[in-house]
């Protein structure tokens, strides 16, 4: 295995760790303990699920993988704050979203090759790209991983 | 910049706007916050930034950059849980030891070449190494990122 490749297996490494350690937090949390707040006064379990699953769904743009399958989920869980949107989905559904999320996830990322990885994404035109190099797909998935695991420790004080 | 520079800057980059954000976070919370536990019955305050001084001070010994600044941090914040130490250093001490540990840790880091990052760490063995590279001085950044980001996420709570 060459250093590149290397470098990209630890990058997805954490984040499939990440991503497991919600999926086991979230297999001990009840749809009524996801339903509170993690902290008096602050954003619920659901709202974070549903935050995570919207954020992540907007990965499949950035790293062209496709188009959104959730578009609806960024209004009330990326643009309003929690306990503003009139309607949200159960958390049966989130668990859904987010379990069916990152298996097509795991099945677009097993598709790149390492130069791919190293591309621009999406939301850096080709001139920045050419001065910031580090500004490539690979780096999606290290700040996402880190947004991850920031609401994940949130979602640890509801057990 | 080669394809391994740039995803070692981005790991470090990662690793830097993390301790910025909770720089950030520790300006705006008083020591008065920061005794307070971040949920009803968690962790306060001052154990999640006593812990994660104690976690980072390790990095020292794992890196192969030294001896560890605080070794009796960690049996009040590692070793014991929240509330059961009876003596701890104050707010205001841990907030210095934070601040210096980042200035000691970075210059540290910068004297690395991307070789020396893809290294083995000192907690794994030759013969382990040989098969998995990927344990190597680089990962331990990408670790210890995501668990300051994930009591970060609680730390914001105090807010």
């Amino acid at each position: 295995m060459s250093p590149i490749e290397t470098a990209i297996k630890m990058t997805l490494d954490r984040w499939y760790g990440s991503v497991a350690s919600l999926d086991k937090l979230l297999s001990v949390l009840s749809d009524e303990q996801l339903q509170k707040e993690t902290a008096t006064g602050k954003n619920r379990g659901i709202y974070l699920l549903g935050h995570l699953v919207a954020v992540h769904d907007d990965m499949l743009v950035l790293l062209e993988m496709g188009e959104k399958q959730h578009p609806e989920l960024t209004e009330p869980f990326i643009k309003l704050a929690d306990k503003v949107a009139t309607e949200l989905p159960t958390v049966a559904e989130l668990r859904d979203f987010w379990t069916r999320q990152n298996q097509l996830l795991r099945e677009k990322f097993d598709q790149l090759t390492p130069e791919q990885w190293f591309e621009k994404h999406t939301a850096v035109s080709a001139e920045d790209f050419a001065k910031q190099t580090y500004r490539n797909k690979l780096n999606i998935i290290i700040s996402r991983t880190s947004h991850l695991e920031y609401h994940t420790g949130q979602i640890a004080l509801l057990k």
